[in-house]
């Protein structure tokens, strides 16, 4: 296993240099007023792609040989994941294979077939994206792009903490979690300037995993079937580089129900005039439920994506 | 009629400084295929309080002396003007009251009060705005802030594109239009920098006072009773200080159907994952419309606000 370090991190920004966009740090007076803190929003949702993906997508497609490249990539995702592979790949020049289940919102399907991947549809309950996925790799000779489980991967959405390490010295940052690699990447880039930042996991309620890793260790598993509003967090089990980090790094995770997260979506609409998908929101909407003690403090919150159907999204502002 | 110079834009930006925010041009590449053209986004909807009229409200306040200051200031407005103003004399301590419809969006209503303005309501088709304001504007030695006939506004306006102009020379910029300070402060300052850009001003279809003024020579007035769903764009008529700049500084005006303008809330909801109102989304969607030929060039197009209600947002993703 192979932990990434900060120099990784700042090699990364370097390769991501006029190709990743630097998100801003969003701020609203209303915000601050509903949270009773000092609340930046670092908004991925403006990164290519719509998603953070993308950082660590590029930073791990980069480091193909020649040879990796001419054969071309295959990565599983319901979204985010494989639009930031499939936009990486259309910029280097490698085709893109992506195993996306068939119930994957519309708009993502939608974005990576429009950046030229070729997308393979399984069924969530009855087949095995990774059975599929290790045949077409084999068949193809086909380099698997990792989610989160990867050095560069997670050096890569490293930069996004580099980026806010740079504009602020927060008191805490709380990012979205599933596999783990934003947030670790992030606490790794913001602690290497800023040791006393406490950084916490927001993830969705009932799929409380890292929570459970944090407190017992090791490796704990979401039980199978549970729902939540959060489609880009629903990762059976965080990666273990992740996980080897956020023992280090984090301070802890924090539970977003699908209430909390619609709540949060619309704050976003409203004060921020942005667009949050639910798993982009989970972050804001932990804070929102004091599920982290934030009150004076300066705290970013991550907003890792917004791509997000238009019924889902219309139905969060009309709630509750 | 005092006509404002480029310097005093420059002058407004470094007043501005810190103060307002400097907002992102947003990119995305299936807007660029959607309209055949490098399209850029200028996202006035991220500035302070959700549109660009906190620039022109803020440059105007702080010029006032000590003694008009003490005094307090009065504005009129269906709703950014009004939260611009309020939010400026909130930082600067001045005390404001708005003169704002009654059927103005409850975003921009609640927004305008939470910011500590007081707010005088009126009925639109029974009363004049100007009367009352008049009347108390005198009863109370209140300083009258004009939302665009006024020349350190339109210089304030300008700032947003001196940002433009620094980041990229493009060959068209369009900007909504109602009384003309954004597009002509806009043209103004990028026409200082990038001499061949052409400006050219969006306004609500059957509300073309600007392209029919042009035309004329004289500036002409709307019909009263038009109906748009761009609330924000429903001046009578120009500001002669825009007229002024618009002749020498336009290159022409094109308008926006109410389809148009949902047509483009949706396309920047669906790539930008940003928040426009009907107003703010008017560029983009003469541009979608095809109503300006930017085929193959370099576009901006500035979103000026995104001051929305949830349900008139919710419907325009439901649309058509």
């Amino acid at each position: 296993m192979i932990i990434p370090s900060f120099a990784d991190v700042e090699i990364a920004a370097d390769r991501l240099k006029g190709v990743a966009r630097r998100t801003p740090l969003l701020h609203s007076e209303a915000l601050d007023e509903a949270l009773g803190a000092t609340v930046l929003v670092k908004a991925e949702c403006l990164q290519r792609y719509g998603a953070f993906k993308f950082r660590g997508a590029y930073n791990r497609l980069a480091v193909m040989s020649a040879a990796e490249r001419a054969q071309g990539v295959i990565a599983f995702s319901s979204g985010n994941h494989a639009a930031g592979v499939a936009g990486a790949a259309k910029l280097l020049g490698v085709s893109a294979v992506i195993v996306m289940p068939a119930d994957a919102p519309g708009v993502k399907l939608a974005q990576t077939r429009a950046l030229g991947a070729e997308i393979v549809l399984y069924d969530r309950v009855r087949e095995s994206r990774e059975e599929i996925g290790a045949r077409l790799a084999q068949e193809r000779g086909l380099t698997l792009v990792k989610p989160f489980d990867d050095p560069y991967v997670i050096a890569g959405q490293g930069t996004c903490g580099l980026e806010i390490a740079e504009d602020v010295a927060p008191d805490i940052v709380i990012a979205p979690a599933s596999g783990g690699g934003l947030v670790t990447g992030v606490a790794l880039a913001v602690h290497a300037r800023h040791p006393h930042t406490q950084v916490f996991a927001a993830e969705p309620e009932g799929h409380d995993d890292l929570a459970r890793s944090l407190q017992s260790g090791r490796i704990e598993s979401n039980a199978p079937g549970i729902r939540s509003i959060c489609d880009a967090l629903l990762v059976e089990r965080m990666g273990e580089i992740p996980f080897a980090l956020a023992r280090t790094h984090l301070a802890g995770a924090a539970a977003a129900s699908d209430d909390d997260v619609r709540a949060a979506m619309r704050l976003a609409f409203q004060h921020l005039k942005i667009v949050l998908e639910p798993g982009g929101a989970a972050a804001l909407a932990a804070a929102l439920a004091g599920r982290v003690d934030i009150k004076g403090r300066t705290v970013v919150l991550i907003a890792s994506g917004g791509n997000v159907d238009a019924e889902v999204f219309a139905a969060a502002l009309r709630a509750p």
